[in-house]
């Protein structure tokens, strides 16, 4: 009498992907003032720009954007039932850009060709990698970046496709950077900001504990995943791996380490580039993040004081004030959750 | 020297009611993006129309409008406190319709008018029925609906009122249906929408296991109905019920459920009438709820490309493929939480 | 080869303050519609005029205020990181008033004035008396207060400043009071606020117990004390008390028993003043608040048809029905949270 059919999206698996595939992510998403609030609320952000329209006017921008972060959560979520919702795990990020900033209004939908595949030698899977690119409803790009990612083949005896691994930069240069239209610095008001500290005032290899911890929950770790329409499954319900717990997504770690760096990065108002990322550990509820950054880079722009700085943030679990990433045997530290190594700009 | 001075509402009781009487509910409600996001938040939706004002545009709704269950929502709490403070059970709905979409900006008021009342025959409850209607700021009617309710009486010695029980429509048909003005599903896109599937692609019997699942938190189901202003206790407070918990509140479970049912269900995107719903067993934090949806009925509507699909909508506790609803006793089968009849809005 | 350095904010202890200093508080921030979606998920507010912006136009209001305390909140935060980082304890407010309402698109920044020092006997800490002041964009003041901090010195043996206590009016007078301009209350509409009870209603020394009780969340608490962008380390991370309490927001206690006054005070649609308030005991996620008021004073405005109602404001935990403030031995009674004393307007 009646029928079960299939009509829900199985994801792809590794033999459905070809190098040079476009695909059209579903869900475009209108960027509104209530993400600005919800991203206040789960994230102790205190960065000027994203915070007040009068300083985003005054630092020569007509809109105000929100967090960057905010765009490049929802740009990412998009790609998820298409590209990882059968991965083994989240190999790299390399060469995102911030081509322009987000603002409330601003429609992003996701688009992602596939640059590249190689099958592992067992046979069972393989990494894809591909380049992804959000544009705005005007058309313009907002952000792009390249991924990849491990996943399962659906038929081991599919034949493994020719090997083809993209060329990708390590790191971007400053040159690379995208700074968003009309921004100067030169009038820039560092007592609104929250600090002194100019791009000058940092050093290469200084290292800054950002102090302050916070400790996760499950009902804002979901929210936060859910406003970004990321929809692995292992966010959210507890039935979905044998332990029981609900796996913080990643970019949560992000978004609160990001925040947490105010204290003593009060200045970086903007990411302009993200050149690699590596989830280190897996995060839960109850388990308390902190964060610091060490300075790996400064450079300059063409717009008027806008300076570059690129750093590495390390989220960890519980402080650490030694601020070690590696141990002696090379690997992470015990305790280390994220390594992001961005760019941000910042008043030279 | 103090007086204690009793200004609190306490609801009203069986007796307070009589046919024909119409209750103007308080706390008009304007809805704005925040709304939306909170939503997004809160529930895993990801049909294309609320989540992008550019989808809504193309397809001919000059406004963008937000979920229609947070337009339910909102009017259905603002009878709670002159309606069910006092009730023992909410027994069902009937003819809800949605006649135009809400927007940001929006204002909604809610009048509830009497349409039935049968005392029952322990003469210490009755049943009251309304037809409540949600009216925006240009007096146009939003949405409407009957319910009802069994209501405890203030003095069992009061006497009974006149019999009288409402003739409501088990179903409302295709024809009976509002589609919003303008929508036009001739040039939909169904790469954004992200899936294939038209109204002739459903067969009716057909059953669809939405396959994900979501862990249900406290903070979560109480954000949610704070935020639709419905005061009922139980859903708030821990020393309100015997066993310690809060009962979730059974909108927040529709609503979930419709969000899961995007997986199989993605070019759904309005619901344009409830037709009957049924809360089969409660629900609290630490469960995980699933959905499953059948296709009941299908019917055409005047406006272009747009056809109506008539689905059950079926929550569970834990995931039941084999998409059970009533067991060999014609009870819910255990887990099933809710059972909701709807119409909703698909290209044909 | 890396260096560590402190960029970070230490916060100001005692020796730091001196009588006169003005301190610019960082991180403007713009309030949204997204602020006040997120206080109706995170409290049970229902007054008409926050929740509507036809009610609002109603009375007179071009724009549509947000809920007082949602400017109050974050013009409150903003202070924290200069004024109590290092703070023992708050030991008060006085002379809050709010000038003029905060609706959507204001930004607020805020300014402290040191008027008074005292250093304590036992010379390792002192008290600091400040007046705040949150200004618009427009230059305009929004809302200003008086608070006193009990702060560590940083150096026991730094000497002691001349003591100056200012004197500050323990209660405003309803002719201190602003009325936002335009506010007419003639044509109020008390069916849509859901109440009938004016001015002329409430007798001097009537109590009203407001009946209803939410319990806490961790998460619901966190997420509005990061909203109003409030940094102090205790709301937020389970490492910085000895007992892995994340002690609540003395701001969220306040909001939430202002909420749960409407159920009795519907009409008491702005808060127009703070006189005092103290944060009697601390408060925890999975305690249930509830709250009880007294009528302390009446009064009249020019505005037509505005009268102006003096509340203390308790929040307890649990439900105290005998509504007791303090015990026979003149302290605050077990279970009180916070005795809050305000200026509410209210039509007469």
């Amino acid at each position: 009498m009646s029928k079960t059919t299939s009509k829900t999206n199985a994801g792809n698996f590794f033999e459905d992907f070809t190098v040079g595939q476009v695909i059209e992510h579903a869900t475009p998403r209108t960027i509104t003032e209530g993400d600005r609030a919800l991203y206040q609320a789960l994230y102790p952000t205190r960065f000027a720009l994203p915070s007040s329209a009068e300083f985003a006017r005054q630092v020569g921008l007509e809109r105000h954007p929100v967090e960057d972060l905010i765009g490049f959560h929802v740009a990412f979520g998009k790609t998820v039932p298409d590209v990882s919702l059968n991965a083994v795990a989240n190999l790299g990020y390399a060469e995102c850009r911030f081509h322009q900033p987000v603002a409330p209004g601003d429609t992003l939908r996701t688009t992602s060709e596939v640059i590249g595949l190689k099958q592992n030698s067992n046979g069972k899977t393989g990494v894809v990698y591909v380049r992804s690119t959000a544009v705005n409803q005007r058309g313009e790009t907002a952000i792009d970046w390249c991924r990849w990612v491990m996943v399962h083949k659906r038929d081991v005896d599919a034949p493994a496709p020719d090997t083809f691994v993209p060329d990708l930069k390590p790191v971007l240069e400053a040159s690379d950077l995208k700074v968003p239209a009309g921004l100067d610095f030169t009038s820039y008001d560092f007592a609104a900001a929250g600090e002194p500290h100019r791009l000058g005032d940092y050093e290469v290899g200084e290292k800054i504990d950002h102090v302050d911890g916070v400790t996760l929950t499950d009902a804002e770790h979901m929210m936060a995943t859910r406003l970004w329409q990321n929809t692995a499954k292992v966010h959210f319900n507890t039935q979905a791996r044998a332990d029981g717990n609900r796996l913080v997504y990643g970019g949560h770690v992000i978004s609160m380490a990001r925040a947490l760096s105010f204290n003593g990065l009060a200045n970086a108002q903007l990411v302009a580039a993200i050149n690699a990322g590596a989830h280190t550990a897996p995060a839960y509820a109850d388990r308390t993040v902190y964060a610091w950054s060490e300075v790996l880079e400064k450079g300059e722009t063409e717009a008027p004081g806008v300076g570059a700085l690129r750093l590495r943030l390390v989220a960890t679990r519980g402080r650490d004030e030694s601020m070690t990433l590696r141990g002696d045997d090379g690997k992470y530290a015990d305790g280390v959750l994220l390594d992001l190594d961005y760019w941000a700009l910042i008043p030279v």
